[in-house]
Formats: structure tokens, C-alpha cells, sequence
């Protein structure tokens, strides 16, 4: 995952982590160091992570990591390098830790880092209209362009002959060459990730970010939220049309071509040379294999292999769709 | 109704109500005032009402206004003590003379007393992006955020601990405490509420509000309408996700988790506890029970009773509908 | 067509389309000068036209266009007095050559020629919010209203007693007189319209223009795009609800009624006095008749007759679609 943005503020003394969960453990050295919380499969050695699912069973047996956090039922999948941390809610506990590494990465309050334009070293290169407004951390190349009263908060990385629209907000996004963002959209806020708690919900950490690949164009109106735990990605020379909707997580391919008002919810990965007509809606962790075209209006809830053509909702093979609806 | 806003012009002389509709009546006291407009149930002595239909002549046989605007086949339902205004087009008439009691509330121009926020009382305690502007008879909590570009329009109270985000317009709403809205929303406009008339539609004042209470999040790009003659309600707690439009007169309960690109018809009451998944449709004039939960994509268009799962389109028990649709 | 925006940079000179397109012929006058690129139709005696599909043959044969990108099977079914120019790719040489007549007309970067309008002969005859600012060649009637951070780029006519919201950008648009336009709208960027190429795709020029007759109205967060080669046009009086995209060249007619988030893709022509309920799709290319009623949800893929109701995915007859799904 590539996420130059969000500072980790580990090493933190395994007694915090031991104290935050409620935990009661006596024998372990509670003055050891975590260096960082991550997934399964990219831990270290003395990074905490974190096991839910015996879907993940593999990857527990063979990670790194020194801690995690997990159930009672679970705790002998893991490695015998791996201690585990019993507790009730893993995801709940795993956010409460997450917030200690990454406390900034939890709520999107606007950015008050933000400067106007003119103040800053971009008066020079950047050609831009009025009331531009530019946050910590920002990297413009060359020959871009940014529209009237578009907010660059922190934390973005835009790269050359980039072009991006008017009374759009951008933070914690990293643009490749070539890309144009068109109006009124929003990139890189936390996604809809939080635990219910009646009467007063819990946001988890986002630590991810938008990554947006060469060549690409964003339509009028899009939202894309940055990945909780991995990034968000839109693949080169992929092009998104007005009011699309891109939840955390999602990785879409290289030359896709998506039309208005597309939905995809969190964390479906979708592959290369997939066209995916006007309002078709995508449900969350599907796989939707390359040269794959989905009708326009369609609601996809399953995983669609390579060079498939669907239609319907929920979507299926679109002969079959077509013969059962003349 | 809870509406601090609308300022009514009553008392208002019969004699204007009359010739506003153009009738001939004789046998009455044109000298009377009538202090407001409300609906049959909360109208008290020397109110006007209407009524429409048969549905609700319960309501009727028991309202304590004075006046009625009615037809002639529906005039015989109404109390004894109250006078019926016999019309041709009961809704027509009955915007015709709310138009009277509240000129304010039928077109939403953009609001010109609205001044930088650096002008206003609002400067020292609350923290705001560049750009910000609010309007008349505007109240802002303790610990509030306002981000950039942001529009708080007139007619709006912002309780404490609030976040809204930048390039947000507002007005005509309470919002309570702690309440999250992100950026580029748009709350407290009228509704899609108007009189389909050949060459140049009347549109019919609202003159509800939208209120909503603690703890809610409003995702990024929703539109929530206020009421015409109830308020637009979301329910404490209550999380929506991106691009998200409700419609003037929703109700919705506590603790409610509503996902992106969802659109809620006029007028239909959402209890709590429900989940709606992504890019559903629910019709106007419906009751959606507690604990309801919507699948991603349906489209309901008849009411739904507690505790129920529901898919499809037009949405059915979602066990039946994914039996059928293997 | 009505468009006064455009600039058409011809005369071009023969020998300069010859060479754009890569073509070895010999036996043609090189230094004829070419006016102006058209459909087949509205072609003159020394224009350049395109003909890429046996559909067309009709005008194909009567075109008073002097020349026609084509293909070697479709040659013959031009006019004698009109030369064909044989390419492989007929809409990707079209869109070369309409690029050398309006090479403005390709890319949407934001409008540099804006100022605020307070600088502008706008500045005593239009009322206007805080931070409005105005493109070049832009005209506004009398009695108008123009709300805060709104953004009338180059190429705009607003007519008479018009109204527009806050955070909007309007572009090469005609709007006619006593038209609302709220809050948060794009009207007027270029269409979804391009060659998709592996890793670079590339755009088509959009030479047309929106055009909003009389009366209508648009809600909030509306993304109207202009027509490539013809016009996107709103009929008088029609009323368009929140967050509604209607794509390039769309037609609708007069008195037609639209509810929240429904879309409306790519060239198809709605007729007058038509209902659209919400969050409904219809596919591009399709004519709909007048009178007609489509149900909220609905997915239209083809045709639909005058005084037709539809209903359902993809869309038929009402009466037989609730029959069908009790």
C-alpha cells in the first residue's frame, strides 16, 4: 500500500494497547514496542495486526506480526511467532488501536491548514482561477491547471499536465500525469466506515488513500473515498462520467469506462477493459473480472468472471437476461 | 411541527381569503380574521385548513379551524363549527392562501443577507475555513466547525460540538449537537413541490424545516429537502452516506444507516434501525417499519412492516427474491 | 442548430485534412478551401460531412456536402457531387478533422477569462451573492439573480427574470427568460463523449450548446452536458428535480416533469408532457413519445409510444408489470 500521508505515531509501549483494549494479561513483558498496525500479510516483526474471519487462516498462519488481535476462537490459527490479543469485537478493538497509531486519520474536519494560492510556492507555476485554496503537504507538477474556488487540502500529490475543475476538494490523493478531475468533486474523504453503537456511532481510521493512475478523467460530481485499510485506486486511462460514486477500498483497472451515475460499494475490486453502463450499482467485496461489460441500470451482487457481458438485477448473463425480458 | 422560521402574516381578513379564490359567498361575516393556515389536526379556533380527500374525514369531523378549503362533494364531513370554502382545486387554493399567510416560503432565491463570517459574532467562537458567509437569524453552537466556501444561509441554529464541512449550503433547519456534515451537501431548499400547470407550473410554499438530531452524519453531496406543511425529521444518530437525496416531508428514525446514492420519495416515514443498502429507491407516501432492511438497488413501493428483509424491484421478502432469482 | 459559440476557425484548405488524415490521394484539387464540418443533413456545397453507417444512405445520397469521411463499403452511397474520403475509422477521423474547425471545443479546463462580477457592466443590473464571476462573452437579461461562489463562464445568455443558485457553473448555454437553476449545478461542459484508445483515449469535440426555453426549472446538483454535434435542449416548463444528470444532445420536450436522481443517457429525445419518476435510467439513442409516464426505478431500453405508462427493468407496459410482480 502506498500511503506517504498519514504520520504513525508508534512506536507505542504494548501497556497502552494491553490498557485501551481492557485487557487482563499477566504474562507478557507489557514494555515492548509495537512499531505499527497493518493487515495480515504485510506485518512485521513487532507490528500488532489483526484476524476476524478464519477466511483469513492462511495469511494468519503465516504472518509476521508479533501481536493480534483476535477471538478466543481463533487465536490457534495463528502463527506460533504471533500473540495473540483475545478480545469480544475485533473490529472495534482494531480501530480503538488503529486510532492510537493513526489519530488523524479517524474525522474529516475541513482543512485549516488551507492558504490561498497566491501565498504559495504554486503562484509561479500552476495556472489557476480564483480563490484557490492549497492545504499542508501539497505537490503540484508542471502545466497543470486548478478551477475557481477548488480546495487542495493537505496531503495531495498531483502530478504533470493535469487538469483539475472547479469547486472541487482533493485531499490525501495522489494524481499520476495526465489527469483531469472535472467539477464539484470530492476525493479522498474517509469512506462510510464505522462501527454501529446505538446512539452514537464509532468512525473507524482511514488510513488509506486515493491513487489515480495516468490519463485518467473523473466526471462532474464524483465521490471517491480513500481505502480504511488499503487504498482506493482508479487504473490508467480510466474514464469516470458525472456523479459517480466510489466507495473506500475499491480498485478499478486500467481502460475502463464507467457512465453516470455508477454506484460501487466498498472494497469490490473490478479488473481492465470493463464498460459499466449508466446507474448500475456494484454490492461491496465482489470481483469483476477484465473485458467485462455490465448494462446500464444493472445491480451486480455476485463476482462476474473475465469476458462477460450481464444485465439485470441482479445481474446475470445478458442473453439469458435479454430472452427472459423481451 | 417545530418551524421558528416562517414568520406568519396573519391575521389575515376572510374577505382577502375569499377574493384571493375568487368565490361568491354571501351569508358570511367577510370582516373576520383567520390567524394562520395549519392542517386539519393541529388547527385551532379562527384557523383555516383544507381538506382533499376522503381519507381523512376523521380528521376532518374533528378539526377545530374555522375554515375549510374544500369541495362541494367533501363539504359534509367537516365539523359542525367549521365553515367549508368550496373550490374547484383544493391543493391549487390552499397554496394560493398559504402563499398569503407565508410569502416567504415559496421561492428560494439565493439569500442576499448573507456576510462574511469575519463580520459576525460567529468570529470568535467558531472555527471556519475561508469564504464563509452566514445569514440572518443564524445560531451557532459551542466547538462548531464550518469549512471553506460554505453557505449558512438564514433561518438556520447549529447546536454544539457540530462539523459541517466546505461548500455546504444550508437554511431553514436545526441541526442538534454533535452532527457531522460533509462537504458539497445542500439542506433546507423547497421541495419538488409545485401545481403542473401548461406553459408555467405554480409552485406551493414549504413551510417546514429540515431538523436534525444528534449525532447524525450527512455524507458528502446530499440534498435534503425541507417540508412543505410538516418537517423533513432524520433520526438521531442516523448515518447517510454519499450523493444521498431526501425528500421534503421524510421522516426518519434513530440509529438508521442509509448508503450511497439512496433517493427517498416525498412524505414516507422511515423507522429506526434500518438499513438501506446502496442506490435503493423508496417511493413517496410510504411507511417503512423498524428494523427494516433494504437491500442495495431495490426499489419499494409498498409499505413495509417491522423487522423485515426486503430486495428487489419492486421490493419483496428478500429470501423469496433470491430464491426466484438464482 | 442554434450555436453563436463556437468559433469555426475555416475555411480549412484540402490538403490539410488530406494530411491530418494520413490519406495518399492524388487525383483531387488539393487547394479547394473546405467551410465548415456537418452532419449529412445540414451540409453546404463545400463543407466536409461524415458517413459511417448504412443507416444514413438516405441522406447520404442527397448531402450537398463536397466532400465525406467514409469508408470504402459505404463510398457509393454517396451524392455524385460529393467526394468520399476513405479512412478506417470514421468517427475517430471525423473528430480529427472537427478539432482543426473548433479546436476550442474539445477540452473543459476551467474559464481563465473570469472576473468578479463587481468588475463587469453586470455589476448594476444583476443581483448577485458574494464571490460570482463572469467569462467573457456573457449576457444577462434584466430582473435577474445570480447566488454566491457562482461561476458564468464564457459563452453563457441568460434571459429575463432568471434565478441562479449558489456554488453553479454554467458554460456555452442559452437560458431563456424566467428560468431557476438551483444550487450546486453543471450546465454546459462537454459530454461523456470519446474514442476509447488502450491508455490514452481520446476526446471528440463537443461543438453544441445546452439550450433551456422558458420557465424551467433545475435542481440542485443538476449535470447538464452540451451537445457534441447537435444541442442538448429543456423544453418550456419543464421542471427538472435534485441531482438529475442529463447527458449530450438529450432532448425534452415542453411541460415534462422529472423527480430526484433519474438519468438520461447519451442523443435520446423525450416528448412533451412526459412523467419520470424517481432514480429512473433511460439508455441512449431512444425517442419517447409524449404523454408518457415512466414509474420511479425504472430502466428504459427502448422506445416508448405516445400516452404509454411504463414500468420496470427494463421498462414495459405498467397494467402487465404490477400483474407480473404482485
Amino acid at each position: 500500500m502506498i500511503n506517504p500521508f498519514f504520520k504513525n505515531h508508534g512506536p507505542i509501549l504494548l501497556s497502552k494497547i494491553i490498557s485501551t483494549l481492557n485487557l487482563d494479561i499477566d504474562k507478557i513483558n507489557k514494555n515492548q514496542k509495537v512499531n505499527d498496525i497493518k493487515d495480515l500479510y504485510t506485518s512485521e516483526i513487532n507490528d500488532i495486526t489483526f484476524l476476524h474471519s478464519k477466511k483469513y487462516k492462511d495469511l494468519a498462519k503465516n504472518t509476521k506480526a508479533s501481536f493480534c488481535i483476535t477471538t478466543n476462537n481463533l487465536k490457534n490459527e495463528l502463527s506460533k511467532n504471533c500473540t495473540p490479543l483475545i478480545v469480544k469485537n475485533v473490529l472495534l478493538s482494531t480501530s480503538k488501536i488503529t486510532s492510537i497509531f493513526y489519530p488523524q486519520a479517524i474525522d474529516d474536519h475541513f482543512d485549516d491548514s488551507c492558504i490561498n494560492i497566491i501565498d504559495t510556492k504554486f503562484n509561479d507555476n500552476v495556472k489557476f482561477g480564483e480563490n484557490v485554496i492549497i492545504g499542508d503537504n501539497v505537490d503540484i507538477g508542471i502545466n497543470c491547471k486548478i478551477g475557481h474556488n477548488t480546495i487542495i487540502e493537505k496531503n495531495v500529490s498531483i502530478g504533470n499536465e493535469c487538469s483539475i475543475g472547479s469547486n472541487t476538494i482533493i485531499r490525501n490523493t495522489i494524481i499520476k500525469n495526465n489527469v483531469k478531475v472535472l467539477d464539484n468533486c470530492i476525493i479522498g474523504k474517509h469512506g462510510f466506515g464505522f462501527f454501529p453503537i446505538k446512539d452514537n456511532n464509532i468512525r473507524y481510521p482511514h488510513i488509506g488513500i486515493v491513487l489515480i493512475e495516468d490519463n485518467c478523467e473523473i466526471g462532474c460530481g464524483a465521490t471517491i473515498d480513500r481505502g480504511s485499510m488499503s487504498n482506493t485506486v482508479i487504473g490508467k486511462n480510466t474514464y469516470l462520467d458525472n456523479q459517480i460514486h466510489i466507495a473506500h477500498n475499491v480498485k478499478i483497472g486500467e481502460n475502463t469506462i464507467i457512465a453516470g451515475q455508477v454506484g460501487i460499494a466498498g472494497s469490490t475490486v473490478i479488473g481492465k477493459n470493463v464498460k459499466i453502463g449508466g446507474q448500475a450499482g456494484i454490492s461491496g467485496h465482489l470481483n469483476i473480472g477484465n473485458n467485462v461489460e455490465i448494462a446500464g441500470g444493472s445491480g451486480v451482487i455476485r463476482d462476474i468472471p473475465d469476458n462477460t457481458k450481464v444485465m439485470g438485477y441482479p445481474a446475470k448473463n445478458i442473453r439469458e437476461f435479454l430472452r427472459d425480458n423481451k
